[in-house]
């Protein structure tokens, strides 16, 4: 019959894909909690309603997987995490201990155009601090995401975090005659600047209702990278990450205000330094979220970060980590079906010493044997033949050096951890 | 506003339940790995083709969520993995170096009404091993069950594992004459005899065909418990279950056949002594799915279980850890701002040296942010106020045990980490 294929824009996780993933996660969850932060998650699966109107109208009407269920209710595949995190603070508002400091790893669907750096399944990593309404707070998130960076071998010669703050970007509008109304317009029309060419921002520029003189005062505020200086919080931000070792890859830039319509304070995104990638991480200040989905008013800040893109940064940037796949610390070799029960017993005895062992499930010829386990990476292999059998031995094969040695079956177990102790073994 | 509700049947992971997410996760990893598998994973959107007339009927026409994607193809949520691990075997299933060992945990969603030990949206540890057909490979996976319930603290006395194989249960039903184009029907009936009464079973048995001589002779063959030892394969598959150190887990049942159409051998699951949860985890051995989905013929065998009986099960059986969900293992107090920058300095220096710190990011009462440490387990607090900022000097206080006292800064990551070391802190 035909091959059925995989859904547009889904991935496929062989164990090396998977070695990725598994060394991603490991790096997010250590600087996660280095900063002493706790992992939750919500639900995969959200009312439709919890996005509407908050997400931003783009995110959720084009961008979202919906359908109704079987009782008729209109679900989303999540297309983000913040909404649901929101939801989850509101319903604990009057218990949960403050300060919150959660962050969270899993998946989010967006039905957008697969292309380089974009799938329609992805998975996130969302980091967020509650109950705290401080440019310290706020810096702290740029420090976490700093210390990503920097664990995981992207300097600040590869990588930028670029800052704004929405409170001076209003300031700055208001300071231009943009009424308090077209805001919301303005900033996505700054938000879409890198992603048109000059021409076509300017034509949707005179679209929003910018006229030229303010045209010409909007683009002037966007090139002034000292505006920072003028505003309290972000006099503090800097200071703050000063403090935290997170400096070298901060920067102020206007032209950073994040598609998302909930922001309400800083706001920020990280890029590579070839201007390749946009937004390889990013996030910003919520103040007025858990409260939209009926909660206590609690501030908040944080960040989320995808696995493609970071992925092709890394490549990028010579930094992707080599992984083995396979766990076993040894192989047991197979001979004839008499020397079957003695081989897993010794596998069973390996185990139980705390040793991965893989055992080669059938009497294929020795060499056959070897080989596999030379492709899986299987630094040892062991030998347990008739001949073995016969003198209570087993020959141990170190599959780097080409070494055997004979040991007493009693002996195999320490033998075996000593040579495995010696090899270096890189993995997730 | 109103709070918007989660959807019916999924659920929020808050700390505490991520923390015992995190540690099922791991023990899954510890044991599978302790076998030599590979960590893997499908998408978790499906086209609904890969499910249709293999999975049977019930699962995915009534049981899965399916929606037409924004281009009218019809998609599934996954209900389960392995039509996946299939699809991805074929499309690489003359490069793939054999044996197939792979493991993955992971969400799948059913549409069936919620209720204690069922949600619609669940995680799922599956394992398999594919390209060996023989009793000793099912019995790897039995071993990994039993090996996986006594690591998690579960005994041979709390739970069970039933095996069955479905040749010789066609050879029984061959032997009192129930033609081979009714097999599949009377396997659904066996598979649903413990969720229905014994009247209603056996007038489910006479719509199916089965007249009353025949129904006896099914009702003898499902109480004989000694049948497995005319068949080769179960004889095989009890001695390499015994070498390899399970066999206490292990009994012969006829009448587990489990409801999948692609088994195609041993058919197995779990269940706990008292009788009350029916599949702690279940599988059996499936050699013709991989042509199916279009590849080469390929033997496979394997099995699943799902995460939220075996916490049920774990619960039952007081089995289920302690955990602690904040991974700080420092907390450093704050004062008036201008110890601020020192703070979080000192925050800084104690994460470079591979500590776990968490900064209370206000200057609240002291006896407030100690409440706070108390609270969220954190065993150390970093007093660093005015006076020891004068004098260079932290105060550390010790949670546990109320001690405090004061070192000199540039003493202080290595008390530090003489004081968490003597403290044992459980975590996932």
């Amino acid at each position: 019959m035909t091959a059925i294929t995989s859904v547009k824009g889904t991935r496929d996780f062989y164990p090396e894909d998977m070695a990725f993933q598994r060394w991603l996660y490991a790096s997010i969850r250590a600087v996660s909690e280095q900063f002493g932060y706790q992992e939750y998650d919500g639900p995969f699966l959200e009312r439709v309603d919890l996005y509407a109107a908050r997400s931003g109208d783009e995110l959720v009407r084009e961008q979202s997987f919906v359908f109704p269920d079987r009782s008729g209710e209109l679900i989303a595949l999540r297309p983000e995490l913040t909404p649901s995190l929101a939801r989850m603070i509101a319903a604990r508002s009057r218990v949960l201990p403050r300060p919150i400091r959660w962050w969270s790893f899993g998946p989010f669907w967006r039905y957008e155009q697969p292309q380089r750096g974009r799938s329609r399944e992805f998975f996130q990593w969302n980091i967020d601090l509650l109950g705290v309404n401080s440019p310290e707070a706020d810096a702290e998130m740029a420090a976490i995401a700093a210390a990503f960076l920097g664990r995981v071998g992207l300097g600040p010669d590869a990588v930028r975090i670029l800052i704004n703050d929405r409170r001076l970007a209003e300031l700055q509008l208001q300071s231009i005659g943009i009424p308090t109304a077209q805001q919301s317009a303005v900033f996505r029309l700054i938000d879409r600047r890198d992603r048109l060419g000059p021409d076509a921002w300017e034509a949707e520029a005179r679209r929003t209702g910018l006229e030229g003189r303010q045209l010409e005062q909007l683009q002037a505020a966007l090139a002034d990278r000292e505006a920072w200086r003028t505003s309290d919080e972000l006099r503090r931000f800097f200071r703050a990450a000063e403090a935290l070792g997170a400096a070298q890859y901060l920067e102020y830039d206007p032209t950073v205000i994040r598609g998302l319509d909930y922001y309400t304070g800083t706001v920020w995104e990280a890029r590579d330094a070839a201007g390749e990638y946009r937004a390889i991480l990013g996030g910003g200040r919520y103040d007025d979220l858990i409260s939209a989905v009926g909660g206590d008013p609690i501030p908040g800040t944080g960040f989320a970060m995808g696995d493609v893109v970071i992925r092709l940064v890394l490549e990028k940037y010579d930094a992707l980590p080599k992984l083995r796949t396979n766990p076993a610390d040894l192989m047991i070799a197979s001979f004839e079906v008499e020397s079957l029960e003695p081989a897993l017993q010794l596998a069973a005895r390996f185990r139980s010493a705390g040793l991965r062992v893989e055992w080669y499930p059938q009497a294929d010829r020795l060499p056959k044997q070897l080989k596999f386990a030379d492709r899986q990476g299987i630094p040892l292999v062991a030998i347990l033949g008739p001949e073995e059998i016969g003198s209570k031995q087993v020959t141990l094969k170190n599959m780097q050096t080409g070494n055997q040695e004979s040991v007493a079956i009693e002996l195999a177990i320490a033998r075996v951890k000593e040579l495995a102790a010696a090899q270096a073994r890189p993995s997730a």
